[in-house]
């Protein structure tokens, strides 16, 4: 329904523009901001980073250079304008001292502290609409809205499989499953990461680094193990030998009391006990808040398997799956399965998830999914 | 590369305008054109149906329309211009009529009664490049290749699965895995094809009609079972009793000469024996061949099984897989697999395909993909 305003094609283009500043808006959110005259776009903005200014603030500079009058058009903005002076002045009033008249708002804002602008502008003679496609809005303020409504960081679950859902050969054979451009795409995930989060057999049948292997990196993520069965400290991985400071494990409360949890201790790595929920699974809920209160980690990447990818979706702690399809086929009921472990007798007793963007990544394709809410 | 031709993208309309002629132009290949005059596309042309004007000739009728001046143009075309009489004049003569002095061509006419035009343009002293977004023009035109360079119908494999590569939960729940949109599409598809082909295990699960519902439908689809197992006369399948004039059963020759099959052809059904090739599989090859020859069949479209469907991409007898993928998990590795039958032991000697078009569909996600040549 949303979708058929007149002015939802230029709130898609907002959104476009707000994607811009993923990442480095955090933990803001990421807004962009266009201005529309007679039905063609003559201004855009967006908020490049944190502290830098809001999208309405960008989006009238470049009416300004432009030569465009923001009197004459309709503010197209994916966020409502902020009622309140943080590290700027509210966007309320310069949208009000422009002389907009007409205000397009895609999703209202869930900050308490922020929200507002609608209601100001509305009393002092605008016309503002809101909720055009609020969807798209909402989905890519996605991490600042986990932030303010949860304790946990935003987690993004990374998998990749072939067309028929398998991760690897019957003998587990699964390199490489996806493309060059795929697999250079992990690293930029990566890049942005605080941690990157795997389960105890991807680590041990992979031996990985998780290090991001872009050029420029300041700071590499950190790595988390869940595991209930911890490695011996001397053991040859890449994370104990390379990487024991910035290496955590999740394992059940009694193995991070054992010996075993103290000798990897003594080698600068974290082991973390955590209590088991009903199901007998490990409470990740408590582990992923705690990665963000003592850690500061904003934004998590999981990249399986699929168990501990299971295991977050079904405990609605991760907030996005990104698929990476490969156009091949095992065509093998033995290869291994994306997932397992649940035993669905209909349909409707499937996991639900949404398709928020389909993109093609060389010779693969790139799902980009988010839990049914 | 031929996508870094300053032409490609304007190709790439024409391609869009080319599937527009989808169905309506076989046996003839469809064709889209373009006038492209300082970098702006300024007409537009496709062939429409058999027996009417080629794409170009409607492409130079457009320019007449609004005014333009075709010498001024570049023309862009899928397909090499024709250089003989058919039901039209040439095309070639017409360009060159026209006073158009540059033409890009997608890809060169694999007709040799037709081909020639390219060569006579350039004798004519015209600019001709060719092979501009090769793939995708020769991807438009692919029932096109096949009939001319195979006695083999075009065949499309329809399949539906769940996003970790499920048709069905472990008890044979499978209603339904695609939504609404994705299954009308299914009756689009069966609207176009000549003959409808599923496999035995599918026919005897659901027990299909196998017609397209959709309204103004002139004529239905043969139905075709590819079953070592025909059902009894008198059993209660739509088959038999609605369409018993408009099924063929393909079964093992021994198979097609018992009492069994005489029965069923007592009700007006077709029973055709086929030979098993070194594999010990049926010899689709050959029967679809058949279809084309004796029943006139130029597009077919294979509803499944997974068994069937693999078979035909191992024969190399489907041309294309259009997958219909629903954003759920059933996580359950004893769920129902899309295909099984391979034992792969390392991802290279997976079954490669190539994703030549990716569309959302409702709730889900349609990926068109092409055997790798």
């Amino acid at each position: 329904m949303s979708h058929d305003h007149p002015f939802s094609s230029f709130m898609l283009e907002a959104v476009a523009l707000a994607e811009k500043g993923r990442w480095a808006t955090s933990p803001n959110p990421c807004v962009g901001a266009v201005l529309v005259k007679d039905g063609q776009t003559v201004a855009r903005g967006w908020h490049t980073a944190y502290g830098k200014p809001h999208a309405e603030i960008e989006c009238l500079r470049d009416a300004a250079r432009r030569g465009v009058n923001p009197a004459e058009c309709t503010l197209v903005v994916t966020l409502e304008p902020c009622n309140h002076t943080g590290k700027t002045p509210p966007c309320s009033i310069a949208v009000l001292q422009a002389g907009i008249r007409h205000v397009v708002v895609g999703m209202m804002d869930p900050n308490p502290v922020a929200q507002g602008g609608a209601n100001f502008l509305r009393e002092n003679g605008v016309t503002v609409e809101t909720g055009v496609c609020r969807q798209e809005c909402e989905d890519v303020v996605d991490d600042f809205i986990t932030w303010k409504k949860t304790p946990l960081p935003y987690t993004i679950i990374k998998l990749a499989s072939t067309l028929d859902g398998r991760i690897a050969t019957r003998t587990g054979h699964s390199r490489w499953i996806s493309g060059e451009e795929s697999r250079r795409r992990v690293h930029e995930l990566r890049r942005h990461a605080d941690a990157v989060i795997v389960g105890g057999g991807t680590f041990r049948a992979d031996n990985p680094q998780l290090t991001c292997r872009l050029e420029g990196i300041r700071r590499q993520p950190l790595a988390v193990v869940v595991t209930s069965q911890l490695p011996d400290a001397g053991a040859p991985m890449h994370l104990l030998q390379q990487r024991p400071h910035e290496t955590i494990f999740w394992t059940p409360r009694a193995v991070a009391a054992s010996e075993k949890a103290d000798a990897l201790r003594a080698l600068g790595v974290r082991v973390t006990g955590l209590d088991r929920n009903c199901k007998g699974r490990l409470d990740l809920h408590t582990a992923l808040a705690g990665l963000r209160s003592e850690y500061d980690c904003y934004h998590t990447l999981c990249e399986g398997g699929g168990m501990l990818a299971l295991s977050m979706l079904e405990m609605n702690v991760a907030q996005e799956l990104e698929l990476h399809m490969a156009p091949k086929l095992l065509a093998d009921a033995q290869a291994r399965p994306l997932f397992d472990g649940r035993t669905p007798s209909t349909m409707e007793q499937a996991l639900g998830l949404r398709i928020c963007n389909v993109a093609r990544s060389g010779e693969d394709v790139i799902l980009t999914l988010r839990p049914r809410k």
